[in-house]
């Protein structure tokens, strides 16, 4: 790339035979616009189109001749249906040439795993001569960059660039966080200030209820919510415009303070976990979980957290009553008057784990996660949490609405929020 | 509709900024998708567009001349920002009428919730004339199907048919169930037959080499390889032609199972996870997990599959060596000679986890998933698994790559594998 041109708008691409025959959910497209909306690129058009030669080239040909970048997913695997370098490179009128680079990291991946490489892996490696090479921590295929030239007839010098990345979410989205969205920040014309406001325990549209003068009142900076699973985020997005360079945000901010109070975990990045590791890791407190119907999930969520072994010691999945009463103690009085999902058989599920396991905190979830219920009074989505700690145990009822997978995620976030209130 | 011509291919444009700005995931193109696919029409390209007159028309028009079918999802409510029926009705040439029912209805709606139907609702019930309208049960905005002509130099007489849907799934799904899918099918002139062969152990550029003389040589059936995370999946899709009923995929199927033997865990839906259910829950068996560094994620991927209360009894999450030794009983000798990832230590986890739990089989995994390393000689992605039932323990090595994330989901897949082998 000699020159920085200002890249303004974009279109997205995503290449599979799996995506236009409903087999995958295009999660990449969605990934990639809330990318580009963040750096405040315009994208106007998402294609998703099959492994299909023809018609593959003759749409790069006119989303190139429309956006100053064309982002295109999926088909750098090493099989013949995989077409996406070859054809792109094509539009653009360049070759191919092995990458000398890439071909050795991809052998000593396998090498890695033990394994020979198949020579169609090769292919993988074959990039148009001067092109960004985007390197893959977490699969085979590179990425790439170049340019396509593609004219038109109000434009002629138009051209665009050519962004051809892995379709695995897995090799993609940190392939771009880390790769790509470090060059497009520097291609692009307008800059943004973006901060996040995170909510736990209010529901969406009660959310945006408390602050719809905000969002309607505002152009710079702009609210925009965001739902998602359980949780609630406002993002705050300013446009610093010359002239207009000072922090808008944080004025924002201080009104949603006053309006959600405790409802905000964090203004920022991080998730409700990280929050919680930091509030433990920072104390020095070490936690277990005692799960029922989530059988492991918070344990397993908290642990996407790097480092979390300073702080989870274990936990202990007490699916069946007799585990709940042989390990952790739950009495049979509990179980047979009360029932496992209960107030009383939450809280000596906690005590139980946090006596057996020896840590500061312990939090037990039982609940009803479906397809069916127990009895009438004991509906699905009724969850029962409860904390205990050296200052004793508090239990937490919730009831919850949706799928089987809902109810156990929403019942994770809320043992993750019990543990923030507890601490903070 | 006065005649019944064939449809044979389709498009989907999904219309909205929100979808464009990667606020909200594309799950309708996605339904529509695999709809379609069951149907055998044809789907080339799926678009998604902002809610903007001039590109949406022209898309329309574009997508018209090239298919014989254009679903169009959402821009249906009552706002200023909707414009996909208006838009569509430009294209075909068309204008646009009170559909007296439909107002009705939707009245009727507004009284059943107890609310006064503000005047911009009068809009949604506007269609063109002559329209094939379809009821909403769950929302205000009727859908329909109407016909667009759209010659072009080659086919100067092609006419599209446009089927515009509402946005939400909740709205769209039952109305394309009950009332669009009906209509399809009498236009419909191919069907298909599709079976799915899924594999797990062997990576999928090796496992297409070694079926890549089925693949070159198929036209009917045609065999696509899928990869998905640790696992392997063909679709193998036969199209029943007049004359040619006859059943063409249980031949490729023997094929397939001459070449791979045991990789195959199905053919048909059921996932990995469902296999193993289905075994141990035939054989009346109860299964435990001992996880390290998973933390629960085998325990709480398998409780997905409805009705796993009967199979998994509880877990042990010992990620703490100290949980290792005080509950699963892995002695002192091995957690300092061997460390916590070898052979002995996962022997002894699987071992002391079922005399612990009580079930007749035990699964443990211990393994490196990163971000770092514990020495040069146990590098990220070094897992040990071990099984145990009556019959004794039996432990496995693998080497994964990827990130933290990966190396667990991986992980967990060749635990279920294990079990899967143990039984079958």
């Amino acid at each position: 790339m000699n020159s920085t041109p200002t890249i303004r708008t974009a279109e997205i691409i995503c290449v599979g035979t799996e995506l236009l025959m409903g087999q995958v959910i295009n999660t990449n497209a969605n990934f990639l616009a809330s990318e580009l909306a963040s750096l405040g690129i315009s994208s106007y058009r998402q294609i998703v189109i099959g492994d299909n030669r023809d018609r593959l080239l003759e749409q790069i040909k006119t989303s190139a001749s429309r956006a100053d970048l064309v982002i295109l997913t999926g088909g750098l695997g090493p099989t013949a249906d995989d077409i996406t370098m070859a054809t792109a490179a094509d539009a653009a009128g360049l070759s191919l040439e092995l990458h000398e680079q890439s071909y050795k990291q991809m052998s000593q991946f396998f090498q890695r795993i033990c394994r020979t490489m198949p020579s169609s892996n090769k292919k993988q490696a074959m990039v148009p001569p001067g092109s960004t090479v985007f390197q893959n921590a977490n699969g085979t295929a590179p990425g790439a960059m170049f340019e396509c030239k593609a004219g038109t007839k109000e434009a002629p010098d138009h051209s665009a660039y050519l962004v051809l990345l892995p379709g695995p979410p897995s090799e993609l989205i940190p392939m771009f966080q880390e790769q790509v969205r470090p060059i497009l920040e520097k291609y692009n014309a307008v800059r943004f200030r973006t901060e996040y406001i995170r909510l736990y325990g209010v529901g969406e549209s009660a959310a945006e209820e408390r602050v719809k003068d905000l969002i309607d009142g505002q152009t710079n900076p702009t609210i925009a919510p965001y739902a998602s699973e359980g949780e609630c985020l406002f993002r705050i997005t300013q446009r610093i415009e010359p002239g207009i360079e000072q922090d808008l945000i944080t004025p924002i901010i201080n009104i949603f303070r006053e309006r959600f109070g405790d409802y905000i975990y964090e203004i920022g990045k991080r998730t409700l976990k990280e929050v919680v590791y930091d509030l433990l890791s920072s104390k020095g407190m070490t936690l277990s979980f005692a799960e029922s119907c989530t059988a492991g999930m918070a344990s397993s969520d908290f642990v996407d957290v790097p480092g979390a072994s300073k702080v989870l010691t274990g936990s202990i999945v007490a699916y069946d009553n007799g585990i709940k009463e042989q390990l952790l103690g739950v009495t049979q009085d509990v179980l047979s008057d009360m029932g496992s999902v209960s107030r009383e058989c939450a809280a000596q599920m906690a005590e139980g784990c946090r006596k057996l396991l020896g840590t500061d905190i312990s939090v037990s979830i039982t609940g009803i996660a479906g397809p069916t219920a127990y009895s009438s009074d004991k509906p699905v989505g009724l969850v029962y949490l409860a904390i205990s700690d050296k200052n004793g145990t508090e239990v937490s009822e919730i009831n919850l609405s949706g799928n089987r997978m809902r109810v156990r995620r929403v019942s994770v976030l809320h043992a993750f929020n019990m543990i923030r209130k507890r601490l903070q």
